[in-house]
């Protein structure tokens, strides 16, 4: 089912959260939208591809894609990157680190001069005027991770930060539900995100950034400034597997 | 070209090092053979696949590999996953961690029933009548990462750990050597492994075993017992990105 996470009429979030089969990894993939402009983020696997693109063309041609954004290396964020290339003129956006990962998911003369290699630091993109700001992730838990802020919606893509398994709740909007839902995210973080010390960096980045909602990868989201809060709150204060 | 690493007459390790293109990650693929039954180890992504697959035939017929090791989910490990499923009947190795992110890599119906899924604390395997261990290496760099032990040839392939950009030599012999070489380990190590706690719990693991021979995934290997000792002292020494 596509859910919409935000819309002013004119600007667009969308999630997808029903394409992924039984044996795989339980998945949302987001769309940006405005103008029948279109950035995808986080597309999946092969399997994916068919669905997705179906469903994406409700909202803006294919065709129209301008970023196509990979949080980091996971097959299940990219390796349906061959079907998005052929079908797209998008640019694919990825951490420097993996930019020469890229042909392991593609025929290689489909990515040339296709390929954003974000620097460690960050950067912003343009898209239909307005800012995309990539915020450093690293470590959370790839080595070269990040996530996305679109600055009109006010929503972070987290990828699998705050990642959720089989939550009640699609939306969390109350610190009670909040702590509700602390155990489904729990044992994801406790094992995948090696220390602590990229929790507390993300979280003061965190900080600084205007967010309305916090959207992981996996799982809920998170609703008003204050889940955002608590959200950055929890993430700051974890113990990981390193320590 | 391939590099016999190993051969006791009877069983063989093989390193292929020639096979990757420009423009991506220059990578290592394995091969241990005994009595024509083989062990595959990180084949890379689909461009590899068919050189490799020719590559093997030299030594063990594709349909008689009885494991293929995936020391992590990366792409460039595992991205060509589905025409080996196709072409044998090899159990495929990895990480418990990973086990739900093979159907991103392949056809669902050709991994079922053919995953074995690796605990935290490793595991062993028989392969013609002799053990593989299954050696704990987690966020070197994968939160969930194996290093495999042929307790015949005495060889740890170590995946990333140890990786190299380019290096002058193949094989490191001498401490001098060694020395030379650190500068072509060091960047990866610095940027790509989280913390140097990672580092120290694999080093106390990897002075429990008898190695003769240190080969990681890119670059370089280390051979005879100074090299790995000198090998287990620098990572046991690492500052890593993290601290």
């Amino acid at each position: 089912m596509a859910i919409e996470l935000f819309n002013d009429g004119n600007h667009r979030c969308i999630k997808f959260d029903d394409l992924t089969k039984e044996g795989e990894i339980p998945a949302n993939q987001f769309m940006i939208v405005q103008d029948k402009r279109g950035v995808l983020l986080d597309p999946g696997g092969n399997k994916l591809f068919s669905q997705l693109s179906v469903e994406i063309s409700m909202y803006a041609p294919p065709q129209r894609l301008e970023y196509i954004f990979l949080s980091h290396q996971d097959p299940d964020v990219g390796a349906g990157l061959n079907g998005w290339l052929l079908m797209t003129d998008a640019k694919i956006v990825i951490s420097a680190l993996w930019t020469r990962f890229i042909p392991n998911f593609c025929t290689s003369s489909f990515a040339e001069n296709r390929v954003i290699a974000v620097p460690d630091e960050g950067m912003s993109l343009e898209f239909v005027g307005n800012e995309i700001k990539l915020i450093p992730a690293h470590f959370l838990h790839s080595p070269g991770n990040f996530h996305l802020y679109d600055s009109v919606s006010k929503i972070l893509f987290t990828g699998d930060l705050g990642a959720s398994i089989a939550p009640p709740f699609e939306n969390i909007t109350s610190l009670e539900q909040f702590q509700e839902h602390i155990q489904y995210m729990s044992g994801f973080h406790a094992r995948y995100i090696p220390h602590s010390a990229a929790c507390k960096q993300w979280a003061s980045i965190a900080r600084t950034l205007d967010i309305d909602m916090i959207v992981p990868q996996h799982g809920a989201r998170f609703s008003g400034k204050e889940l955002v809060n608590a959200f950055i709150d929890w993430v700051d204060g974890l113990t990981c597997a390193l320590g």
